[in-house]
Parts: C-alpha cells; sequence; structure tokens
C-alpha cells in the first residue's frame, strides 16, 4: 500500500492511522510526514499552524475559559521488516501503529472535525521521542516557545489501552563501582577481587523492597535493578574493578535529588556515577481540569491506572500543565516487531475525547 | 647499545644475557635471536644442532646412561618502553631480562663450555612461548620430533628466583551462565534479572576454601576466581543473560577431568561452558633423577617450592619426562614493564647447573 501524497483528514481514523504508517518516519527521518501533516492542518481554516523543525502545532483561538494540549510524536523506532500496514481481523498490525500513530491519527481526526470545541485546543505532532533528549521535539518546543505549550491540561496519546494513565515514575541511571587489587590469577591470594565484592551490591539488589506508594488514589511500583554488569581485565588476571549499572525507577512523590540519596544511602559506602536522570510526573488527580478529563473520558466509576513508565508526560508537569497518557494500544507491545493496535481502541479513544472536548456524556 | 652480528659464547652470562635482550624477539619476531643462537651452536663440534620453525636443539651424544633436558623460550612479551638493557648496581634491567633470557644465556653458556658432562645433555631454545599454545615451539617440537624430546629429566629455565620450583598447577577457565526473562525496567516486576541471579554464583566464590594439597613434600595453593563478568542488554531492559568466566587453578594432584567435575559441581546446576583447560604437572620428586637434581643444585638441605603459576613444564610431564622450573628472575616479575634480574642469580643458576652437569658437589 503506497502512502498517498496528501493525508486526507476527511477519513476515518484507521484508515489514517494506516496512512501514518505507511509514511516511514523512523526518528531523524521525520521530513515526509511532518510536512503532510503541517499541509493537512494548514488546510483547516480554524486553526492556526506553526512548525519547528519537523514538530508541527496548531490551535484554536476560540477565547473558551480553558485550553487543554493534546500531544503525540511522528517517529518511530527502527524499521524490523514490520512495514507496510497490515489489517486482520479487527487489529491493525505494522510499526508504529501502537507507538503511537493511532494516538496521532486520533489527534488530526479531532483537529480536523471538533470545530466548536468547550476547550480551546493545542494540537503537538512532535519529532524525535524515541532517541536522545536532545533531539526531542517536545523538549526543544518547551525551550523556543513555552507559550505555545501553555494549557490548563494535557493528554499524551502514548499507548495506555484507552484507559488513563496518571502521571509517571521518574527514572535514575547510577553506575556503581566495586574496587580490588590486581593479582595473577595462579596467586589470586595476593590480589582484591573486585567481582566477588560485587556480590555484596547483587545481595543489596536482591534484598530490595520495592515501595508502592498511593498517590491521588493510584498505586506506584518502584524498582531498583542491575541493567549492566562489567568487570574483567584477563583471563589470568584478578579484576580491579567492576561497575553494577542499576536503574531506579521511582514513583512521583519523590524527586531527582531524593531519588540519588536514597540509591545512594542504599549502595553506601561504594562509589557511585549518575549516568542518567528524569523526574517522574505527579498524577495531578486533584486538579480540576485532570479530574474533568478523568470523569468524562471513565464515566462516573472511570478506571484509572498509574504509569509506571516515563513519558513526556512528565515534560508537561515541568512546565506546570497536569497531564496524562491515554491512547490506543498497549504500552507491552512498543519497539516489538509485532506491536499492533485493536481498531476498537483507536474507535473508542477518538469518542471519548470527541465528547469530551464537546462537552457531552460519553456513552460507556 | 647494538647487539653484534654473532653471539660470543666466550663471554660471561651476563654480558650474554644483555646481548640476547638487546634482540627485539617479542613473539613471532624470533627469526634474527633464532639465526644467531643457531649458528653460534653450530659452531661448537661437540654439538648436533636441529632446527624447526625458530626453535634450535642442540644435543651431546656421548653414550651418557642418562640424558637431562635444558629448555628456554627465545621470545618476549611486546616491548613496552623497556628496551636496550640497562646495567646498574648489580641488576640487569629491561624486557626479557627476568623472562626469561638470563636462563637463554646460562643454557648457552652451559652448552658452549661443559664439554664432558655426566649426563648428555639435550639443549632447547623454542619460539612463542607468550602466545597462544598453537605457535608454541615447544609443543610444535613434541609433535614433529618427539624424540628430540625424549629424557630422564627437564629442567626448564623459567624465572624462579634460582629456586628449584617443581611440577605447576593446572588451570581451566569456564563461562558460568544465568539466565533470566527480559522485561522493561519500569516494570521490573514482570521479568527475571540473571544480573541479580549472578549473585549466588559470586556468594560461591567468595565462600570458596581453597584446598592446600601437600604434593612430595610441596604445598601447592589452589584458587577460584572470576576474572571477568558480563551481562546487560540496554538500559531500560531487565537483562535475560549474565556471564561469569572464572579461571580455575588447580593442584597437580588433580587431572583436567577432575578439575571440571569439582567446578561443574560447585557451579550445579548453571550452565557452564569450558573455554580453556590445560593440566598441571607433578613435581615427581620422588623420581631418582629429580632428586639427585634437588640434591646437586640445593645441597642436603635445599629448598623447593611449589610452581603456582602454569608453564611448560607441564608439556614435559605430558611426554613422561619429569621436570621443574629454575632459572634466574622473580616470576612475579615477568611482564611486568621494569622487569629485572639481580646478575648474582643468573651467576649462581650457571654454576649450580655446571656443577650439577658435571657431577661435582656444589659450593653453598
Amino acid at each position: 500500500m503506497t502512502a498517498p501524497p496528501v493525508l486526507d483528514l476527511t477519513a476515518d481514523a484507521v484508515t489514517l492511522t494506516r496512512h501514518l504508517v505507511d509514511i516511514e518516519s523512523v526518528s531523524r527521518n521525520e521530513q515526509e510526514i511532518a510536512d503532510l501533516v503541517e499541509a493537512a492542518l494548514r488546510a483547516l481554516p480554524h486553526l492556526a499552524v506553526v512548525r519547528r523543525g519537523h514538530t508541527v502545532v496548531a490551535r484554536t483561538s476560540l477565547g473558551r475559559p480553558s485550553r487543554v494540549v493534546l500531544a503525540g510524536h511522528l517517529d518511530t523506532v527502527p524499521v524490523n521488516d514490520n512495514l507496510p500496514s497490515r489489517l486482520e481481523d479487527g487489529v491493525l498490525h505494522g510499526l508504529g501503529t501502537c507507538d503511537m500513530k493511532g494516538g496521532d491519527a486520533v489527534i488530526l481526526r479531532l483537529a480536523a472535525t471538533v470545530t466548536e470545541p468547550v476547550h480551546d485546543i493545542t494540537f503537538v505532532l512532535y519529532e524525535a521521542e524515541e532517541i536522545e533528549s536532545e533531539f526531542n521535539g517536545l523538549r526543544l518546543l518547551s525551550e523556543s516557545d513555552p507559550d505555545l505549550l501553555t494549557a490548563d491540561f494535557a493528554v499524551l496519546m502514548e499507548p495506555s489501552n484507552a484507559v488513563v494513565e496518571a502521571g509517571c515514575q521518574g527514572t535514575l541511571r547510577v553506575d556503581v563501582r566495586t574496587r580490588g587489587e590486581r593479582a595473577h590469577s595462579a596467586r589470586s591470594w595476593r590480589g582484591v577481587n573486585a567481582i566477588h565484592a560485587a556480590a555484596d551490591v547483587l545481595n543489596r539488589l536482591r534484598q530490595y523492597d520495592a515501595r508502592k506508594p498511593v498517590i491521588d488514589g493510584l498505586e506506584y511500583h518502584e524498582g531498583l535493578s542491575a541493567v549492566g554488569i562489567s568487570g574483567g581485565v584477563a583471563g589470568n588476571v584478578i579484576p580491579d574493578e567492576c561497575v553494577v549499572t542499576v536503574n531506579y525507577r521511582f514513583a512521583p512523590d519523590r524527586s531527582e535529588a531524593e531519588a540519588l540519596a536514597f540509591v545512594t544511602d542504599f549502595f553506601a559506602p561504594y562509589d557511585l556515577t549518575v549516568t542518567d536522570s528524569a523526574p517522574g510526573a505527579l498524577p495531578g488527580l486533584d486538579r480540576p481540569a485532570a479530574k474533568a478529563f478523568v470523569d468524562a473520558v471513565g464515566g462516573p466509576d472511570g478506571k484509572v491506572n498509574p504509569k509506571f513508565g516515563w513519558t513526556d508526560v512528565a515534560r508537561f508537569t515541568t512546565l506546570g500543565v497536569p497531564a496524562v497518557n491515554f491512547g490506543p494500544g498497549d504500552p507491552m507491545l512498543a519497539h516489538k516487531q509485532e506491536e499492533h493496535v485493536p481498531v476498537a481502541q483507536i474507535e473508542s479513544c477518538e469518542r471519548e475525547l470527541r465528547a469530551w472536548l464537546q462537552g457531552e456524556e460519553t456513552q460507556q
């Protein structure tokens, strides 16, 4: 299936998802898809469009008392023999179907068809979410044009099985280092084995008892895991250094500084080097805009889950904008070769968001 | 100091050691030194010389009731800003002074000057001891011309502080593998962390209690050491595999098969892959030829130490030839940039071997 030269926003969201999937847009190769998205949005008279790099922003300016953001990234992880898209038994298969062109299609459909929303809306379709943070389109936009992201609430359409996932956990990565003294392995007692010493680090990890704090009614679940280990000089040498790379996923009631203090204390007295750190995001469900959203999309007994992974929701939180994840697709399938999305989830996300934006009660 | 075009075997052993050291002969670059050694030995009418590759063998054929081997390798580890040789305060410094051109010089001096020995003598100066076993000149000779190595006793002149070191320990290297299940590190409880599982392997290593068997009156000292560890898929993935590389140095009362059985049992039920194995060598001090040698070079209360590291002594043992290490230089300095040898040790080795070969009592 060849992608058409223009995006047809009058097509249904599933057809539109297929169009987007069939435009290959691996990170750093988003020019074509961004061009098509920009052209399609510029054709809509009720929206003002701004482009920065391969990030496209489209906004209503209806003077509503509140403004909301709907955001999705346009890039995908590398192609893995999973293009073009394939629709089978109500499930759409292919690279980006789950992460996250189904969500992007919903955004574009709503941009084209919700012309009289109860909130002003900012639609953001951005580049380079799947790679190093320095290229992230949302981050760049928050620095170049922070006013474009000003809002009372944001919905990030990352896959969440079409259920609201609130907040996100932070992530901290550290190298924990044990030291010893080299010696020839034929006279091992003359040295101090740094790999043997790492047993203490691993024993502590095995005994770690995960915090599961409840925040705004949601139970988070922390994790402290070795994600790498390396040591060794040569096959006949007692090694003088071993490095355990540890990833701490921390609930959003802890700051980055508190997370680092915990890990430092946990591994004391070992040397510790921070290699990566990103804050979590509180669910913020006590805020009126968030509460209204949850009531609208989930109904009065609407289900809300905590978000365990880190997402760009944290960037909105840093900007002071409460935000949630809400999009079609199973987050466990993201980055998998076999990623796919149920058509029904694309449709329900579109229906519920449309009702919310138009101030209607949703039909469960 | 430039090496002369011919080796002068009338010079003293220290001068000869300097000549040999100043001929750079890093493994696989032994042509020049082997040519000079061959030419010098061929000039001696009482010896029959054979060359194989860059290995030179010279033998007496006096019809003596017994035959002994004196052996040394001609190659060195790579140059490390430690050439040419330098003589200071009775200590000779430079690449190969310790490992083992001091020993080679003693061999050449004895070859030139001991014309009426009480044992027939086979002098072996061989290539490529410092690199992969496939290139080892002694190994190649044992395959191409095993009769050239037939003897009642062998002295390998590896550095041993001019004290007899008997036998050698074997070495076995295995990869011990723990397995788990991958998961995203934000949901670590959905996976099984193979690096955490390696704690059990390291804990066993920490609790290892070294065997120290006494064989022929010598106390050996085994070692079981992690010499490498690796694991990890990505910074956000619970790893499904971790590999601990373990080196077992085993006393010569254990065969390679027994060593492997011990390690397999020690780490059961983990997967185990053998990556290297070499047998030890029993000291064989109960054999008459070995006993006579120890009595001669060490006197009636002569000191003999066990050899902890692996040396080519094990090859002689495999050929059925009892063998010991006995050479000038501290084995702890081998392969070190600052390697050196006391002149007095070169001299005492030559003196004691000469007395033994000539059937004299040594003067302690």
